[in-house]
């Protein structure tokens, strides 16, 4: 098995200011591989159970991937993980952009920071080399200002600078952590854990090169990849994500819309990226060494001033501030997207968040009292700009939603709690369940609460097209939309552990790569004679260990579970017959446990943890 | 997911003549492929449940698979099946040969014969025509004969015969079914079941060519092959199995020696292909398209006189009829294989027959009045070739020998059933369960009983070297041979599943093509977007529904056991301190269940049989 894949793992204490530099065995690459993998293992190894996520004994982790920093499109990402102060469970964020290619320059393939430092520091990684600075200067500035302190400071323009703003200082307890200003690990809260660690950025600078193991391989992989490939992803490269599906979405039923009260939004087709692109101007960029250029920069001047360095709204960002929040004013969206990545907070439980908060409001539920007059009424754009802000500064209403809907609705009480669009706490993405049902049984059980990504978009296997793909996997027949049997449970079994394994490799899940040309890559750089099955199980094996963790931190099948709003149908638009059942969910919530070698209550069984060679993990459960 | 890869499944009913085509659709052929998944899929589908495996509502099936009758080495094999009427239980085995890349290029992937016929009749399959023709001229002739004649009065002498001879007719539990007389689909009686239905033969001639739905991809691969993987196999086609093996089995433990009751065999070297090359001459030969001519051709004169068409004995033959009946004599040897293939019957179940009348002879359990005056001690190798003879014809103590060692101690009585070397009925073969300890447990589980080919040879994970191949499943590790723990129990079930895939697509073990290799040449042949995912998937399905067969069958989980001979160490040999502990093996067997899915009494789960994507099974446990 030995093909020398290995690399240095540095290990940070900021409360002596000890640094380390580990270099597991071979076989620890190839089982966890990096990214999501990495995360994992640490976090169930290394943590006590039942820390405070905001106390210094939690340990944030930093990791890219055995992919990441080749020159391979949809590679240049890099995953943050520490248990999540938003769910009280397992955290996990990846992110995009330049910075976790960089961390392999400089000769790492994961940070592990432990402890808290006294005072604000940032860490500065050269080639190697590992110093904590000081950085009482950069704390409680926005991170366009950070940023270009530390490479002045540092003297470098190439520096990669991952970071919080005031948000993560606040610990907003939905904070992300913004890497080159316009990349957010943005699910979780990780940049409220930086925060209560008193560590402010990240500044990474390497020149490392790394052998490809068969250079011819994976050359001959990426020209098929920008012959055919990438042709076929055109949109993406024009317009970015949300082009041309937000009328789509929102006529379908999709597109959460008044904090998902309602099922059709009317201004929809104004906020598609194709009117941003004709109205406002839309330049692209791309993340490391990816062809796709799918990242927006939007620039708009006044009023709202939007800075194009902090880039431009994803469609998550669009639905959040958008028709989440009745908004149908895409200068506005932009400059609430804008505000998140200056503040460092996420884009989805940020509006979210705002979105309950509009919705107790015209409940009466909050009144202008609570929001310092600020009328909050679903389609006040400017309103939404407003409290992106005092979320982040926790100011007024915005220190009570900046503890996530679910800890707000239990400080606003009232009823304020049938409003609160979370799984475990954290706010739920940009596609209603009602349509997407396997994606609702996928809010349910992932280990971070509701998660869009490694989940299963039931439009994806609705098409005898799309089988072409997933039937790698042994998804053999287009499934309906609206269907929890079994087999749609069996596909998100099979593509959840999919999407996890992606996490550990790091691979975008933009890129139209896929079961098949994923492991011909792995084998290409790593020289390791890897499988589509190797990489399920490495997916199988990180899901299994981020319930694990869930477990040990006293969740329970409880907490897998949707806000009842999602068990009664839209009252207007195609969703009118539609909804979720709940004795359906909870028949596919435990077909899923079983199908993942879980018992009744969603704890996995030994043997399925020996099954997947991680049997050190049931000392946890 | 329409590729077009689709066939034809000839239906006949012996005991009306009816004959019907079906044409299923693809997505069975995807999810089960052709061979052993196939015959899985019919016997459970629909057999009843105990009926009698040799009366007229058994089913014998025929099932080439998807790669037979292309030009790709290692698959030129079919897989035959039936309720086993030596186990009571799954029957299936696979062999070489012509005869089924014939049938596919006769128009048909697979038969399955219903019914019995009245009077001896043969199937004649030509081209797509299928007649049911007379046989009572060839009822009782050995296969030679019968083919003869057959290609005589048909009038071709490239039509292909799979057959039965005298063995089969007096359905000998382990009689096998002959093609191109010196292959055999040697295992769990599928012989006696056809002479069961009055069939002799089925006689098959065809000119259909298949389009491969990517030619360069397919013939850059076996170019790969030729140039690569089969240089290293230059032992194989020079001298088949068992080549340079004899000596080292014999000194490691692994060589069964008297009956499975010695550890050392001084007469193994003498055994060697090697030997039979330089002292008799030895030709080679493949099977269909097949580069690795590992087949041996042996010619023999008086007083043995050996005829070549029946070929030459496998590593199974030598040590069945050699070193496990203590004879030392390779002419001998050759001479009980070549008897074998005249009456079809199973070299390993016969030598191991021979071998437990031997031990009962020696104990003073059988007389010379049982045998006739035949003087059973081990090494005498005359008395071993008139066993042969005597079993196939039924004759003396060869009537009950017929019947496997499992009913013949019934018989015999006097404490002869700890001579009985089977699990489930069926023969040991020639691998020494307390050396190879995986092994050990694979005899118990395999759904056919004693089975050495779906089974984890230990030997071949115990290396640094081997992992090259094997972490592509995830095998990670070099696992100690006599180790039972969870990690070589992990290992026997990814292994096992994997060849079970393999008998359904027919690719032979023998082709060092591996997991990363085979899925490459399914996307070539088929079309199908296919990944060692999926295939690992069929293999486990088809495990997994062989095992539903038995429980419907009745068998339990108290028929997975060993031999308490296999409890105790050898008394002389490499292994006087190792033997199995019965304690570890009843770990390491439930280990193995849960693993699968199962239950603890060994039943799957509905859950499984749902990750599965096959959920009908359910109503069969």
């Amino acid at each position: 098995m030995v093909n020398g894949y290995t690399g240095n793992i540095l290990r940070v204490d900021l409360t002596n200011g000890k640094i380390l530099i580990e270099n597991p065995e071979e076989i620890f690459y190839r089982r966890y591989i990096g990214g999501e993998g990495f995360v994992a293992y640490y976090l169930l190894k290394e943590l006590k159970a039942r820390i405070d996520p905001l106390g210094p004994e939690n340990k944030l982790i930093f990791a890219a991937g055995s992919l990441t920093g080749f020159a391979i499109p949809g590679t240049g990402r890099n995953s943050v993980g520490a248990k999540s102060p938003l769910t009280g469970g397992f955290g996990e964020a990846e992110v995009g952009g330049y910075w976790g290619a960089e961390l392999k320059h400089a000769g790492f393939d994961a940070i592990i920071i432990e402890g808290k430092a006294k005072n604000p520091v940032y860490l500065w990684i050269n080639d190697g080399k590992v110093e904590i600075k000081d950085a009482s200067h950069l704390w409680g500035k926005i991170t366009g200002e950070t940023e270009a302190v530390i490479k002045k400071e540092l003297g470098d323009k190439l520096i990669r600078v991952a970071q919080i703003g005031p948000g993560g200082e606040h610990l907003v307890r939905y904070a992300c952590i913004i890497n080159d200003l316009r990349n957010a690990a943005g699910r979780t809260g990780m940049g409220a854990v930086m925060g209560s660690k008193n560590l402010k950025a990240i500044a990474v600078r390497g020149h490392k090169k790394f052998a490809v193991k068969n250079k011819e391989k994976l050359r001959a992989k990426i020209k098929e990849f920008n012959e055919v490939a990438y042709k076929s992803f055109s949109g993406y490269f024009k317009y970015g994500t949300g082009y041309g599906i937000m009328e789509q979405f929102a006529s379908s039923g999709n597109l959460p819309t008044r904090n998902f009260r309602d099922g059709d939004f009317k201004g929809a087709k104004v906020l598609d990226p194709g009117i941003m692109k004709e109205e406002i101007g839309l330049k692209m960029e791309a993340c490391y060494a990816c062809s796709i250029r799918c990242k927006k920069i939007v620039e708009i001047g006044e009023p709202w001033n939007v800075d194009p360095i902090y880039g431009g709204p994803e469609y998550e960002s669009i639905g959040a501030f958008g028709s989440n929040c009745g908004v149908d004013d895409l200068r506005a969206v932009c400059k609430a997207n804008e505000l998140c990545n200056k503040y460092s907070i996420d884009v989805i439980s940020t509006g979210v968040s705002i979105g309950f908060a509009m919705e107790c409001y015209e409940n009466e539920i909050l009144t202008d009292e609570d929001t310092d007059g600020i009328a909050l009424n679903f389609g006040n754009a400017e309103a939404v700009v407003k409290m992106v802000e005092m979320i982040a500064k926790r100011e007024g209403l915005g220190d009570i939603l900046a503890e996530g809907v679910k800890r707000a609705a239990e400080k606003i009480k009232n009823g304020a709690d049938k409003y609160a669009m979370h799984v475990k706490g954290q706010e739920i993405p940009m596609h209603e369940p009602r349509l997407k049902q396997g994606l609702g049984v996928g809010y349910t059980i992932s280990p971070t609460g509701a998660e869009h990504m490694a989940n299963l978009h039931d439009t994806s296997i609705a098409s005898e097209r799309a089988m072409a793909s997933h039937s790698a996997i042994g998804i053999l027949e287009p499934l309906k939309i609206d269907d929890l049997g079994i087999k749609k449970v069996r596909a998100l079994v099979y593509y959840t552990n999919w999407q996890n394994s992606l996490n550990a490799l790091l691979m975008c899940y933009f890129v139209p790569w896929d079961y098949v040309d994923i492991p011909e890559i792995v084998r290409a750089v790593t020289g390791w004679h890897t499988s589509t099955w190797e990489l399920m199980k490495v997916g199988e094996r990180i899901t299994t260990m981020a319930r694990a963790f869930n477990m040990r931190e006293a969740l329970t099948k409880k907490d897998d579970w949707l806000p009842e709003r999602f068990f009664k149908p839209h009252t207007s638009g195609a969703l009118v017959e539609t909804a979720i059942k709940p004795d359906e969910l909870k028949n596919a919530i435990i077909n899923y446990y079983k199908m993942m070698g879980w018992d009744d209550d969603g704890i996995p069984t030994k043997s399925k943890l020996e099954e997947l060679d991680i049997d050190w993990v049931s000392q946890y459960l």
